[in-house]
């Protein structure tokens, strides 16, 4: 029996990224009365005392998250940085430090490393957190890049995934699909300059996708008007991986279902006109494109008239019995389930 | 001159990864009142009100940092952890949770990725720390690991690198140079196997320098037996790329040159008689070998009564005025410069 285990291969395809993290860290038992959360949210939650001390960290790795065929150096630096905040704002936290750890083939001179450097010291900058450790490595192969946020919130501001309630709003900030349809963008010209290397990459036209996708931003201000507003989450989570992927993980850790209204999610021009030159279906990109970093989140009910305030949030839809499952109501009136299928790494 | 400047190529081989850091980071400039320490400890220090967070990063990249033909997997695992909570028991702190970035080919199955997380969790174990969450991606080439950890200290209790004094006294934990020699078996029987793979490996004898390579221990047992006898160390820093390279570390930072005796430093039997067999001096192993996680520290010479009641414990040296230099008072007489040689992976 041993033997055969030891003998056992088992694709790490088969379980997908959560799966993977579901089967690794279900048994795991903590011994610090400081550990207030562990994996499972946004970041973990740890208590410091006075408040709670919120720490993330995301991989940023080459050919798999990036193509430096078209992606400046600078913009890199300064998206590993902001999509990292943004899992320090999907806790209702306020980011300070950020770590950064570095490998790097010696394909890379120092120039382009300063490069890099002065795009996460922009995102720095612009987000008032201090750069204040890392480690740097050569690699074998390519680029990689692991930050590590490190963020504060008071005890009673911490918003987790699964805290939503039955009939509570679904609201979502900004508009969904844009980095994906960035990205098609700059893969569609990027196949075509392989096959013709004269050709001028045709990018006209499409500045909002590609910034989406190149330099994306973290959401500060809408944690900013909630706080005034005195609208408190009752769940959070940002949009990494799709609207789909994210709204599934809210209700599955609040142990409830939902219903989203195809017609209110919010998609811009751009991107619906994108997604249309593709033949592909708008509602798609927002569902399973990822990489918005916007912010997903629930508010009771009563907060509605306060909510229609802030322009740059949508009520998407309302949290529901688990048992009703997670729909979308489609334009077109059929009812159908959300099923996550974009942005699985491991798949 | 932009023109040039922009098509200028400057090797990072060049300037070695403190060289790199320095340039890197020089300019940062801080935004938080809460960043106590940035670049260039053991670990960031966070003000947490009523104490110190210490937040320190590592990264260990295949081929790089580790060698899966005779690296187990789970210890592997388990020296990823050690060696970043060795950096929090540099800073005198107490490290409380990890963070884990695993990036990660399909050449892995699940039982392998089951068999590195069986080796963090028993670091965690032992070390009484928690691993609070992470981030898992598949990766191009290999396997990547990036461990966060996340550690406490009293404010009036952080030791830092750059606060030696002249004349104070250099101590050392354990012995050094055992984790280098350890290496160099494993080297040699990949070396055999490599040309003759019906070649069994011929590890005996060599128990404890390969656990030293292999499943390196922290030393939190030196920071507590410290704090007993009331000994607070002046500087401290973690010995992982040798002690030539530490000791200059704490005499660059404290501005203040050092002598060592060649015959204090610490070396087991084992690491001096592989060396010996190699036809190497054992001092090289010690002074640029690396991976020791030893603590180098320094203390006031009021405390040498105390310290000697430590048994795992060498008193090496003392610190002298810069000007001095760093040298090494050779078993045979005479004075020699310490020079930083080994384990710059930058080179």
């Amino acid at each position: 029996m041993a033997e055969e285990n030891k003998n056992k291969r088992t694709e790490i395809s088969e379980l997908g990224e959560f799966g993977l993290i579901d089967r690794l860290t279900g048994d795991i038992k903590t011994h610090q009365a400081s550990t207030v959360k562990g994996v499972g949210d946004d970041a973990a939650v740890i208590d410091g005392g006075s408040g709670y001390i919120l720490v993330t960290k995301d991989l940023l790795l080459e050919n798999i998250h990036f193509d430096l065929t078209y992606y400046p150096l600078k913009h890199l630096g300064y998206k590993a940085i902001t999509v990292n905040l943004s899992d320090i704002y999907a806790m209702n936290g306020t980011p300070r430090q950020v770590i950064v750890g570095i490998g790097l083939s010696n394909r890379f001179p120092l120039e382009a490393v300063e490069e890099l450097y002065r795009g996460m010291k922009l995102a720095c900058d612009k987000y008032k957190v201090d750069l204040v450790g890392g480690d740097t490595t050569s690699s074998r192969q390519g680029l990689m890049l692991s930050v590590t946020a490190i963020g504060d919130v008071e005890k009673e501001k911490v918003v987790y995934r699964g805290t939503a309630e039955e009939k509570e709003l679904v609201c979502v900030s900004g508009d969904l699909g844009a980095a994906y349809a960035g990205l098609l963008i700059l893969e569609r010209e990027k196949a075509e300059f392989t096959a013709n290397p004269n050709m001028q990459p045709d990018l006209e036209g499409f500045d909002y996708i590609l910034q989406r996708q190149l330099k994306p931003e973290a959401r500060p201000d809408i944690i900013k008007m909630l706080d005034e507003l005195k609208i408190m989450p009752t769940a959070m989570i940002d949009i990494s991986d799709g609207l789909a992927s994210e709204i599934k993980h809210i209700c599955k850790q609040s142990n409830l279902g939902c219903t989203v209204y195809e017609d209110k999610i919010p998609i811009d021009e751009q991107t619906y006109d994108t997604a249309r030159s593709f033949n592909m279906d708008p509602t798609m990109y927002a569902l399973n494109g990822g990489e918005d970093y916007e912010l997903l989140f629930t508010i009771k009910q009563d907060d509605y008239e306060k909510i229609k305030s802030i322009n740059d949030v949508s009520v998407i839809g309302y949290m529901t019995e688990k048992n009703a499952g997670i729909n979308l109501i489609t334009k077109s009136g059929p009812v159908v389930e959300i099923k996550a299928q974009g942005w699985d790494h491991m798949k």
